[in-house]
């Protein structure tokens, strides 16, 4: 079988890759080869649980490849000669190609703890058949031990709360969403967490998994020991760096190495999504970023730039900006936290506001918007946000996103025209953003 | 009395003035003089009836006001002499100031229409007696009939649809919202307005109201005879001008004349918010643009520059960035309508999306985001755009507004990180602004 792209790995990075390749190069065979029978759309497996509550309801549909006329082959890569550019899949065929886009994501890192292996320990990954298993068991426990506290931990633990479980989240680090959130916003979220009834277990460590043949107790380094029926390993992941190892491509333990345009080491092969490695934004230092969105981020530019550079179209830097809900309470991030720009040496000022997510803060469902904003204190330049709201905190923090990508300073910011509406926004006299970025000016220059 | 800054209006844009001119000057004394006893957010008046139920509720306090220092005056400016720089009251004081700030806003702009004195013919102001008033007729009305199908008559008749009421728009245009949005975004929200009870006549003129004392009928220019116990006319306003035409500063119908930095005519003067002339970001002619977002943007302007000009504290031109709501239909604009590109002989190109508002589609409350986006056709340079979706259009449109404001095109814009969440955006995969812009894109180069 013969191709002019081939790629490898069917999620929303592979995906599209495919139908970028296809807008930029319409002339050329796009092949995606992938193992899974279907595609499990990543960010939404915490909530097949409690609220889709089928994993077939959360299938990213195969039409959007068919309709744009791309190859989809249910297979595995065995192996790929980058001298004769053929790929060797599990099942006998053979695939040759011009250009190879590896999107081949990760694994679980799975912590050293005993007991691991026993029965009803779910680790997370994009397999519907292991969440279909993973599902089936659930719907049957009671209680649920969630190990690990960031986003996908906190996820899983709203959505089983609200199916009915008696969650304990085991997080060993200080408080829960530490790697992404400053922790007056972690604290937010657990306080949020014991609203809902989740049981929290903040810097300890899980010393074993005891049972029989399934696992029924989570031993905890304080001595404690919490009854399971099933347990959840949110533990995080690490690149699936496997294939391009033994394709003898440059990797480390962040994942491919890529250039700004998603070039591996060898020129005709990219890589793109959790398996490729990112460069922070603003460290500059290489770091997980493990997010559909990135991922995509990704794509849209190997796909542009498979045959010839569009220098535009590059990636600047990782922002890692998402999102994340725990019950009532909603949660954006992007560029810097705090905790990280004081590590990283960085010379800021923060600017703060608390505003209604409509107005008058009277109106029906009104939440408050906390937003914390980072700006270098010469030049009063964007470094990061993070905003606890209501359900449009998704789309402010994209406002967040799109002013340090473009790299506005506070002066310029607070100069924008806003748009507003009773049910959607905040007042125009006090936009959620606009007015952490006047708090920011004030102090940088000094004004009361 | 003395001051440095007098400030005359106590609406959103006065408010904003005076904040933003304490924090830049400090040292200044800053006197906000005011008519009405209490401000009411303008955006809100139409969710008085059936949301709030109350005016008191829709109130701006003033607080804010006196946490700042700022002199509130409770009056009326009768007269300014502009050689003197003094403020006669109609209270009897006298005001002398350094700087002047004019925010008096606008008046409504009334169709010369036959009963239009009649009881129970309201038109909407931002007095609150005259609400008070107006709640009291509406608390006890069946029948309804609003004049003028924009968005302030729009969201009266969802408002008081939401209250039980039988509500009928009259609007002489063919569709409602025509003013601001294209034809099949109209049509969406007249799809709405059925859906929920509302009747509509659109492409006909009101003749005459009829009653003796009260109003009791309205007869179209068709002949048609409409029963109505309370009538609205929300047929627009015009910009306050009249004290300003008084003190010899220049003025058309559009408002008073402003520069980029707000200031009037004469250099200590400055006018924001309705009472001031708007000039079109792209047209570059004046236009009306009667929103709160508009004028506190207008008020961070001016207060910024009163004692010297910060060359990057300019309104660039008005985009009018807004969004409306109907039932569960949420409407966003900003920058040129097709309609208006085409009137205006602008080259564009269309990209256009249908995404869903969250992911997987099958997320409970998933709404479906139409996304129409113009573009330069040379350069794919950001010209506009509408968005009809959820409740999250308020804050996307606030990415359109910025990418316009920027100078971003369509090749940088699909280039931006983005953040996604299942509970709060559309896919990772198909982020409902990019997609729009990668369609334009791919129309653009000639792409399939």
């Amino acid at each position: 079988m013969d191709t002019d792209i081939l790629i490898i790995g069917g999620g929303p990075s592979g995906i599209i890759t495919a139908l970028t390749a296809r807008h930029c190069y319409p002339d050329k065979v796009v092949t995606l080869v992938r193992r899974e029978k279907f595609v499990v759309i990543p960010c939404a497996i915490p909530y097949i649980f409690g609220t889709l509550r089928d994993v077939e309801k959360d299938r990213i549909p195969d039409d959007v490849l068919r309709k744009a006329g791309i190859n989809l082959v249910i297979d595995e890569v065995k192996d790929v000669d980058l001298e004769s550019k053929r790929a060797q899949l599990v099942g006998g065929d053979e695939v040759s190609f011009d250009k190879l886009v590896l999107a081949v994501g990760s694994k679980p890192a799975l912590p050293p703890i005993e007991g691991i292996n026993l029965r009803n320990v779910f680790h997370v990954v994009k397999d519907p058949e292991h969440l279909v298993k993973m599902k089936k068991e659930l719907d049957k426990a009671e209680k649920v031990v969630i190990v690990g506290g960031g986003f996908i931990g906190v996820e899983f633990a709203d959505d089983l709360s609200r199916a009915g479980k008696k969650v304990t989240i085991v997080e060993m680090l200080p408080h829960v969403l530490s790697l992404s959130f400053d922790t007056e916003f972690g604290l937010m979220a657990e306080e949020e967490l014991k609203r809902l009834g989740v049981e929290l277990r903040t810097g300890v460590k899980v010393r074993r998994l005891l049972g029989e043949d399934f696992v029924n107790e989570v031993e905890l380094e304080s001595g404690e020991v919490i009854d399971a029926d099933v347990v959840i390993l949110a533990t995080g992941a690490k690149p699936n760096t496997d294939l391009a190892e033994r394709m003898g491509l440059q990797v480390s333990r962040y994942g491919i190495e890529v250039d700004e345009y998603m070039r591996t080491s060898h020129p005709d092969v990219f890589a793109v999504g959790d398996c490729a490695a990112k460069t922070d934004f603003f460290t500059r230092k290489k770091k997980f970023a493990m997010l559909a969105s990135v991922a995509t981020a990704e794509a849209r530019i190997a796909g542009w730039n498979l045959y010839g550079i569009k220098a535009l179209r590059k990636m600047r830097g990782t922002l890692g900006i998402f999102a994340t809900k725990v019950g009532d309470l909603y949660l954006g991030v992007a560029g810097l936290t705090e905790s990280i720009a004081r590590v990283e040496g960085f010379d800021y000022v923060v600017g703060e506001s608390t505003v209604p997510d409509k107005h008058p803060g009277t109106m029906p469902g009104t939440h408050k918007i906390r937003t914390k904003l980072l700006f270098t204190r010469v030049g009063g330049f964007f470094l990061g946000g993070q905003i606890a709201g209501g359900p449009t905190v998704g789309e402010i923090i994209n406002l967040v996103g799109f002013a340090i990508e473009s790299g506005y300073s506070a002066a310029e910011y607070v100069n924008l025209q806003i748009g507003t509406h009773p049910y959607l926004t905040p007042p125009p006299t006090t936009p959620a953003t606009l007015t952490a970025a006047q708090d920011a000016l004030t102090k940088i220059y000094g004004r009361k």
